[in-house]
């Protein structure tokens, strides 16, 4: 861990208790906490991962992200999910700039300054909701583009005062591409809906955002690379990879409270001796798996361009590992704590929801990383 | 499959489309279906393992009753828990009345002539509330006793009529005894309370039940025999042994959503395609160990007594299969559906929450069935 | 298990101790034991699956087949696995004699009788050996055709009286189609080699063999049915079912060598604790998974014929669940007695080895058998 | 990587091929390489982990030394098996020369100086043969003592100029306590047998040597500390924890094996697609770990005195998740071969028994291992 990582971890230190104390009732009732990421605000938390140069910390290094957002997830696992949207930007806005054209740059450029000086709150929004297509039409001249379509899955979206749309781009006599539209909280045609209820990450704000329409200038548009150039992988890395402490927090927490348990007790019979080993071990596992690929693709981001398929493949067996064995982790620790974890109000009940989220989601979400994996290499170089 | 077994299942088969189309609203809402259990009432299904001659069906062949429980299980896996609690009760009063002495014999005789021809649903109060210990206090002569506790994890309290709750006898001058106690819904100082929130089966009606100083006559209850006697491990299979239906059922659902929604694809990925075959063998060997143990067990019950020992390693060597196979069926359904499945109004996630409680339950619940398997077969006999 | 499955098990309880004591010296030696084929020949064991009305025993059920071949195999899965071969050619004959056309009738019939009362042994060549492939030339007229090829893994070819070679048939003017020949071990152009040389099952006598012109007259060839028509999986099923006893047989031995070993230690660890109950668990599977699928296969095999699919479905997820259970077993015995299992000389040591062949071998060897299910679960039909 | 252990991976790299050319012979004879230990000698590879000022190369790191065993055993595990017998030798003596009192230093000062300078091979003999105590027995005065027993598993004893055994030492009036004796090869009374005939490892010289009263002279003796203290767990940690680089190799060669084959396929099915990314993940997550672990042993090992349980915690968990998913890429990469794997001279027939005995080994051998996590977790410090 770095030095700017620590100074992250103090940051966050202090917010940790008071997330734990939600955590509970933030799951049952599907609430988004606003005011826990008004404290993240007030803290500094929130640009943390921009550069120092733009108003930020300048935590640059994944590895160091991870590990904040670990201790983040074992408080709440969905305001780790949630944050993350944030600090994911900052990264993929200071890397893309080192080698965007101009145009795109003064876009990222603004963005940074934004998270770094006026408290901007920026996440994604990716997955097309059920039947949607998201369209980013073009009128003749330089005039604005107009958006259209619906969005779901769009994590911390109730705190976001920017979203960072991906859409098909429309241009008279073109073919269409795929493009990134910025587009600010208070444009005319944007809703924010109230509408997520999940399995678990509850807490995470995760909700669907609709674009009717939405007015979007030209120099708010970037064009996106082809979804398997490597400089794509670079990206979509970048993005997604930090995600793996979430899930490490997560198995953490329920280790923790499993442990807690066994030790009260006067006697711990073998069965429960053999699972908390278990326990350990898959805890060793995927915490070296992760620290293991997060230092890889640290030292790969320093490198000349060209590493994002070696960044992906080692990200992606990294990441089965780790949401296997952040799930079975959970799971055993509910067959040692016994009936009173499947209480609803149990943090054991939470986390095994929680931690599920793991292996659905990007890149390559349900089983589509072991077809990445097998592809990378059963395909020669 | 008897042909009683298969009276049951012609009874039961016109009430689960509407058992599955209650399923997710009542898991959301945590509520119990009386309206659900009023239609089996009526169509003659909770008097199903009462035998014939007290006016019930006579299925009593434990396979019958927990392929009945796997049908309803892919409809509702709550309804199928607290329809066990009401089909259990008529299998171990049958099978205790053959060998019971008079006393205890009048005591059975009459709950089955209640099931069978009054209406009666009868459920079983053993877990202990947290803190309490449930005592059943003996006046002097032969006056009616006290009974004062708190259980909970009452499955299918909130539609019984009669609950039979486990307690220690305390008789002046004697050392305390377990037994158990026969006591009418309606007796003063017993509250039911409606406050079942489990991570699942969260429709099973598993609330906590009050005894306050109710009044017990003593031809109402039962001296226990001991926990580990061989009639003690008998009655332990007999009432719980066909759950294994359940999570069969709840393993049978998740594959059928995730089947469906792959032959829905254009193209179904290689990792995909070996998951689902995966799948397939973890069914086939849960459905395997259950019918193996239950035809094993109903032969050990045609015998004379001196088979506890045996039926119930058969049992928990099944269980251990199925539950596990159970839950890493509906896991391997959840990755195969995707993302969608994450959403709380998606069967897979219910099923997700609902199939894990199968290795929290009695007896040996969490991982006390590993130990007792390893106590089995290392103690030569 | 059948009367006349009994009557096997008694003919061959009395050989096993033989079988159980040479195990040891012929694994090390790579060594056929040419003198338990003798004794099984002379205690009838070799006819057994040939119906009484051909001389045999009449053993013709394949879970009778199947659990004897567990007997065999606790003494020493190499014998059970030659012994296969004898026994499915019976099962397989007399199954097929029922829907032959006359002429190939004959030939079977033929068989059987040379089994039933001429002391023939019969084993299948199949697995074309590297670079070979076989082929019957048919010459112009009635005359005998040339058998030229090799095959290799030819299991029993030691005590081999004839050979049922697989191979492409050619005759003028037609098509190659597939066909089989019945050769026998003293036609000219026909070598069994000594070469056998596996990491287990080295008793098996799984030799090649090959066939320089060999000449094989008109009604000693039968053309094959079609790869996956139906009637091709009935006798695929037929033939390789019972191996699924074997596998059971190498597991049970394990487990009563670690159960032992255990047993006289006087303290057992929490983590052998937990593992011999896996090991229950995994053994209770398996058996299940095994009695389950013979059970539905002889049931399918007494209905009129289409039954192929359902029965190589069935038979295909039964075998995944064996192989991988046997394995798991036999892996976790070695654990539980520890480094004096990695001797040589300890019978763990061969099991560990003999008991990875289930996985390998025919129908659908390796992970074909994965790919085998996934298609049946997702082709509707 | 250091750079010391960069010099000593380009000594070991020319050396390689022919050690993975004899491999397979050398495994089917069970045949000690007595030639490819001459040529490690004369490549100056056997001083290795002998401090610069001893005449050594001064390969400190542990993590040097398992990657280097890793190489090693990619081309054959056994010679890795035998050459860490030396290499763990070097960086044990090293280790507790920094702390010994005067009389002991002497003596390891003696041992490294003669490894540096007098092509010393010194191995230990710490396992009893069944039925055997081995003891030192002290004369009066300061005489020599006598050392007599039976070891086994003395791994690289065929190559040994020098044997460190443990006994029990007897001196007149005290209680006997555990001690090591340094015993020259050519010792009065000492033989090395011809004995090994391990299920895997078969190259690696792990015979049973006989002591008959051999003489030692006092200075030749060291006592040792008790089992359980911190500075033993850090004696055994260092002694042990490189050889999972030899598991690593071992995997990594299997992997390599099973990806070429497939990629000489012209279809890959999906069942082995998946399977392959499997193998991927297993091996991250084995590399990850081994990693993981000797970085942070060798960081405490740079520390005070103390550190002995933490080393020895972290070491368990990582050989945990070593041991077992060495042992399951090597069956996985059997199954993507198939049929051919199954012939004893096919590399992976080989590795397959060779990877077996990862989790055999001390320290914590067969399921101990699991016992140790445990009680480290469950025991609050």
């Amino acid at each position: 861990m770095t030095d700017t990582g620590e100074l992250l971890l103090n940051l966050l230190s202090p917010l940790l208790p008071a997330i734990a104390d939600a955590a509970g009732e933030n799951d049952r009732k599907g609430r988004f906490p606003a005011e826990t990421f008004d404290a993240l605000m007030a803290a500094g938390v929130l640009k943390a991962t921009v550069p120092e140069e733009y108003g930020g910390l300048g935590v640059t290094n994944p590895h160091d992200v991870a590990l904040a957002l670990l201790h983040v997830a074992k408080a709440d696992p969905s305001v780790a999910l949630a944050l993350h949207m944030q600090f994911s930007r900052g990264l993929t806005l200071a890397h893309d700039l080192r080698e965007a054209p101009a145009a795109t740059a003064q876009l990222m450029d603004g963005l940074l300054r934004l998270i770094g000086t006026k408290n901007a709150v920026i996440t994604g929004a990716v997955a097309e909701a059920p039947g949607s297509t998201t369209v980013l039409q073009a009128e003749d001249g330089d005039g604005p583009l107009r958006l259209s379509g619906r969005k779901h899955f769009v994590t911390l979206a109730p705190a976001a005062t920017h979203f960072v749309v991906s859409a098909q781009l429309h241009r008279a006599g073109r073919p269409p591409v795929a493009a990134a539209a910025v587009v600010p909280r208070d444009s005319h045609g944007l809703v924010v809906n109230d509408d997520w209820d999940g399995l678990g990450m509850r807490a995470s704000g995760s909700v669907s955002v609709g674009f009717d329409g939405c007015r979007v200038p030209a120099d708010a548009v970037q064009v996106r690379q082809a979804g398997d150039s490597d400089a794509a992988l670079v990206g979509r890395t970048l993005s997604t990879v930090c995600m793996m402490g979430i899930y490490a927090g997560a198995a953490v927490a329920a280790r923790d409270v499993a442990v807690a348990a066994l030790r009260r007790r006067d006697l711990v019979a073998p069965s429960a001796r053999s699972v908390v080993a278990e326990v350990e071990a898959d805890l060793y596992a995927l915490r070296s798996v992760g620290a293991a690929a997060l230092t890889a693709i640290a030292a790969y981001l320093a490198e000349p361009a060209g590493a994002g398929q070696a960044m992906m493949g080692v990200f992606q067996r990294a990441r089965v590992v780790t949401n296997r064995a952040a799930v079975a982790v959970v799971d055993a620790c509910v067959s040692l704590v016994g009936g009173s974890a499947y209480n609803a109000a149990h943090p054991l009940a939470r986390l095994y929801r929680d931690v599920r989220a793991g292996g659905l989601m990007q890149p390559y979400p349900g089983l589509a990383a072991i077809d990445y994996i097998s592809e990378d290499v059963l395909t020669p170089t």
